[in-house]
């Protein structure tokens, strides 16, 4: 593994994407989104995709200089039409919005359509809580995970983002509605390692840990089996009927994952609450689980977000981890 | 199993509560809620339930005519404090303002706290979903559910609720944190049958099928492993946070479920989407799911809360089912 200094990785996708049509404001944004993932351990959504993200660009499936358009305003309520612009920084429009009408309003919630994937879903978290406010955003996705009960993948993965700011390193859960994700199957499945829990169905139908066989019968299990299952739903129909867009049938039938439909909600915790006994309440219920009997002598409890801050910790010291050849073929963009 | 009629049920209920020092709406409210958990299916949180709720208010742990009181309104988010009155009550109550807010402004929230146990989650949403609002709420609860790693329940079993409306039915998510209920393991317990799936831990720290051997280490699984462990604490956080009151550690401290903090979120879809897009997005989606190849001859594919319609025409034209005992029980009340 390669490490590039943060700054310097940054830099390298600002001048790829400047070179590919986007405004300077823009390419700043989107390189420091890509290099957050990378920087937070999240590599499959920072530098491991931003080749692809360039081709996506290069094909026209995602309109480079494509910026979201206000279809209706109800109330605290906004529904954009993302144009196919570039995902993150649609996602980063969005969120944006429902900041300001948190600050106006104590919440603020807004709904895109038309959308492209916003890559790593944690950054509009991030965005939220480093804005002093709560936030809650998922994304619908193209037809990747069985209803409970059914063979073929009619649900999505939808991935889900509950951020609460906190002045030490904000709260952050950020996960997707199968146990595990495809890039995490197939990273068990190169190693021979069992996964750590059943993971989906092998090719017959019977629960399994073996990750090559859930990548062979493509049906990943919904975390808690028959509620994630159902949770997945629910976040494609409020995500669809909010942002008046596409529903994953019709993401199916598109047959890529584009025009997505997201949700994004943001309360700005910090006006309702105030800034130092909000981070006081956020310590006192992080210390009372972490203070926990340990199921094991090697075991301890970590809040959702925890790891990620050691990894940026480490990462920031040490520079952002990159395959070397994943990097050589950035440096030639 | 008897069968009573619905209209009977509430009825009796009523004429209790009415005994116990409610008013008649506020006594006929509850008898409803109670009778539509039942008749619902969701028997231990209806009448089953019941005779505790009338043990709660002599016991003076639930304040039987205490009315929710505004703390704060910050833009449409209202801060209550519950007084330790009924929580059904001080719960639908919340839900209505979620729901006024929402006819003004698109989405309303609002959080309380010093509130009681709201006994079935799902009728909160339901009451949105009746009013042509998409509704999301949670309560915190007692430490009941280990951390991710820990041996010791630090994290809260806590319910959420997520309802879209549908006009042959709504669409209703009514799940806890942790994979099976602790009343689901005693009944698996007693018939002595395994889980359908891995559902906590046994006293030596073991993943385990077996209920008997998880109430007696009260170490549950949360739904997805480390993911529902981690959305525990988000909900948690958030509910503390919104409303002012007790989390997590504090309920532990008082040594019984009660001085519970709660959200309510609604909305107004209807408003936002239109009454009959809104109805023809939902069925689309659910059309879609429900025609997934089946993952075995005996399987079908059911949308969240479609079970419970089921139930709920059967109770409704049978009668709702209760155990002979306990309705005897509430009979003398």
């Amino acid at each position: 593994m390669l490490r590039i200094p943060y700054d310097e990785m940054v830099g390298e996708f600002a001048r790829v994407l400047l070179k590919n049509g986007f405004s300077r404001e823009r390419a700043e944004l989107s390189a420091r989104l890509f290099a957050d993932a990378s920087r937070d351990g999240v590599y499959s959504h920072g530098a491991n995709r931003f080749a692809r993200h360039i081709e996506d660009i290069a094909g026209g499936r995602i309109v480079v200089d494509a910026e979201p358009e206000l279809v209706e305003t109800v109330g605290v309520v906004e529904r954009w039409d993302g144009r196919q612009g570039p995902g993150n920084l649609n996602a980063w429009f969005c969120m944006n919005r429902a900041i300001e009408a948190a600050r106006r309003s104590g919440i603020g919630c807004v709904a895109i359509r038309n959308t492209n994937h916003w890559l790593r879903p944690g950054n509009f978290g991030l965005q939220a809580a480093d804005a002093g406010c709560i936030g809650i955003c998922w994304s619908n996705t193209i037809n990747n995970l069985p209803a409970w009960g059914a063979k073929e993948a009619r649900l999505g993965n939808n991935p889900v983002v509950i951020a609460v700011p906190r002045d030490e390193g904000h709260v952050l859960l950020d996960m997707a509605m199968s146990q595990f994700s495809f890039g995490k199957l197939a990273v068990y499945a190169r190693s021979g390692e069992p996964l750590p829990v059943v993971g989906g169905y092998d090719e017959e139908g019977r629960p399994t840990r073996d990750a090559a066989a859930i990548a062979r019968s493509r049906r990943a299990m919904p975390i808690g089996y028959w509620k994630g299952a159902g949770l997945s739903m629910m976040l494609d129909l409020i995500a669809a009927l909010l942002s008046g867009g596409n529903a994953i049938q019709q993401i199916a039938a598109l047959g890529a994952e584009c025009m997505l439909s997201q949700v994004f909600i943001a309360i700005d915790v910090d006006r309702i609450v105030g800034h130092e006994n909000r981070n006081r309440v956020v310590h006192e219920i992080l210390e009372y689980a972490a203070g926990s009997e340990p199921a094991g002598p090697d075991e301890r409890v970590y809040f959702p977000g925890e790891r990620t801050l050691l990894t940026r910790a480490e990462n920031l010291a040490k520079g952002v981890p990159v395959d070397p050849e994943i990097w050589e073929g950035i440096l030639r963009l």
